[in-house]
């Protein structure tokens, strides 16, 4: 329970928001929050970790440590999360000081994807068949009964296609589920798709929703690679599944913020039009899209919504939105690129981190938004080859 | 001249850009450079001041200063600035050591008016009819010529209405003109219009220039009040000629970043479509409408000017966009109001500084874009009259 009101120890100053995690969603929500007069603190793995250039009053810690998390409420209105890695124990620790949002309750679903999968079938939301599974037995049976190749998850601690993988046998899970190293294993059938969807939600406590278009999410190795705004050519009615499905999980799980969730498109004539796939409690890729091309972005969002303040429209501001994500840059630093895509994609509103280059990782991301859905893709796409340094390369 | 070239000493990161100021542009300076990955430092008035809140490398300093603007520039690769306030001597020392942008040569004109006035005019620029009074025989042969009332304004550290008076007759300048605090004066005629109009416009060092559609502003008490973008009913021909005029200006000034020409409209018939009335040389509050409503915001466009980087659209996103001022507040924080502002303005979006209330201050802006400019009026007013605690006041 909370036992500090939203603006109690500031006076007239508005409320601190607390965040646990300094790299780039942090990093958007500052430049959300500076507009609204908001202040954020952040706790960051480095001083000069991407939100850390942002945010004055950064805390350097880890999210396991609750003394790293009591410094970082004090003086904190409310505490949310760019991350799901904070350990329930220290969530139901501060708990009592801040109102945590999401919840710990809601973010266990978000930890655990066992967990996770109960729920949602509680609830009744379509998903991929899946089990739990504690042996290679257990394994064999689940893929007896969905075929083989089959998906296991780890049931925690699992992002960015990192924890999971897709298997033939019962043994390539062996590591995963025998001897001291074993952890909770999660299967799923690998579910036939059309291609993947997402629909970002944003609650508040007092129950307030909303919901973006649907977008169209394209995925390489595990990793989200571009996005589509709103999802070309989606029939209504899987549209408006799609967002029951979100709205319902939501509302059901009590999430306040933001929240992602995943989803397969079935092939036409399958049972269920979307399945659900995966779950993240709070501003996530699959909606940056949203800072260019909608009234109301995900960041500002997730900061009113935890606020408890009234949400924003997230109608799009224009037709079409592309987002493209900037994975590692054969340049020193991508900015290097600034006056060569600055000039030939005028229409690309860049957005880069603040990160050093290293090979795969998540530097930026492009949107373009307009009326001609292929020149904004073409466009996004040159600009982040041009700031990959890979201009021309095939796989752009 | 400049001896360190935009990346030196900075290896793979991108350029810093060094501020003078720590206000509310500074602050939506930083919005715009996060985005862009490029890193901003501030020397501020205080540790908590507006952009510092945002800007965690701020260096608290005056501007007049050399050894606080030096240490500011260290690292920086190109300085710039939130206000004119730098003395010459400052500027032109630490134009050593690093590219000033605008140039100290054209500060000088946003810095003294009398300067401005025979520059313009040396441009063949419209002005009013204006002269330099040293004494109130000066005055009252200007008088005699232009008619009363006429405008003094004192040449140097004017701002925002401060430093300018409508005065019926010589002896009302005498504080001005005598004695030891005498200071430099130019007298204008006050000339008849029908309404004020601002002219943004970006130029960067290798010349290439860009302007924001011509916006109409209200001021009240010498204050800017509301912008409208694009100035309703304005004739083409206006339009271009206020055009032509502020790049002639930036041209003609040599400067580099962000212009703001401020200018009447002449009546029906005058001879000149628009007389100059005013020049600021960095982001300006006629173009906050920028952010939400073109594709590029004056804050990230004076980013890119600065580091000669290509310009951007300066299309607007909407057909209308209202800006309306936050100045002062009966709250104790605009925030206050932020429960009600939110739900009943759903299409305002509020920008709050972070600063503390006093009578008069501009705490804020709220911009409204859409398709009727009537609706749009009504609704940012209605956010302002709400974050001001003066709902239905008449003046609202």
């Amino acid at each position: 329970m909370a036992s500090r009101s939203l603006g109690a120890g500031a006076g007239s100053q508005p409320p601190t928001v607390a965040v646990v995690g300094g790299g780039q969603l942090a990093r958007m929500m500052q430049q959300a929050a500076l507009a609204l007069g908001v202040r954020l603190r952040c706790l960051v793995e480095a001083h000069d970790s991407s939100a850390a250039q942002v945010i004055p009053d950064s805390i350097v810690g880890q999210p396991a440590d609750t003394n790293a998390v009591r410094e970082l409420i004090a003086s904190a209105g409310v505490l949310t999360f760019e991350h799901e890695h904070v350990p329930q124990r220290v969530l139901s620790e501060v708990a009592r000081e801040v109102p945590v949002r999401p919840g710990a309750g809601a973010l266990l679903y978000a930890q655990d994807k066992i967990a996770m999968r109960r729920r949602l079938a509680a609830l009744q939301v379509p998903c991929p068949e899946w089990a739990e599974v504690t042996s290679t037995d257990d394994l064999a049976a689940f893929g007896e009964r969905v075929g083989w190749p089959l998906v296991i998850k780890r049931a925690t601690g699992g992002y960015d296609g990192k924890g999971v993988r897709v298997i033939d046998a019962p043994e390539s899970a062996s590591d995963w589920l025998e001897g001291p190293g074993g952890v909770g294993v999660l299967a799923e059938a690998l579910v036939p798709f059309s291609r993947e969807l997402a629909v970002l939600v944003a609650r508040r406590p007092s129950g307030e929703l909303r919901a973006w278009p649907v977008v169209e999410t394209v995925q390489r190795g595990g990793i989200c690679a571009e996005v589509v705004a709103p999802a070309p050519n989606l029939a209504p009615e899987v549209a408006a599944e799609a967002v029951r499905v979100a709205t319902t999980i939501a509302a059901g799980l009590d999430v306040t913020g933001v929240l992602a969730v995943e989803m397969f498109e079935a092939p036409a004539g399958a049972p269920e039009p979307v399945l659900v796939n995966e779950l993240a409690m709070r501003p996530h890729n699959s909606g940056h899209w949203t800072i260019d091309g909608a009234v109301t972005s995900q960041f500002e969002q997730h900061v009113r919504a935890v606020l408890d303040l009234p949400l924003g429209e997230t109608t799009p501001r224009a037709p079409w939105s592309v987002m493209v994500n900037l994975l590692g840059s054969e340049l020193a630093s991508p900015q290097e690129a600034y006056p060569d895509v600055l000039a030939r994609c005028p229409r690309a509103r860049v957005h880069l981190y603040g990160k050093s280059v290293r090979p795969g990782r998540k530097l930026g991301h492009v949107t373009v938004y307009g009326h001609d859905l292929d020149a904004c893709r073409r466009e996004a796409s040159l600009a982040v080859a041009l700031l990959g340094g890979r201009e021309g390369a095939q796989d752009e």
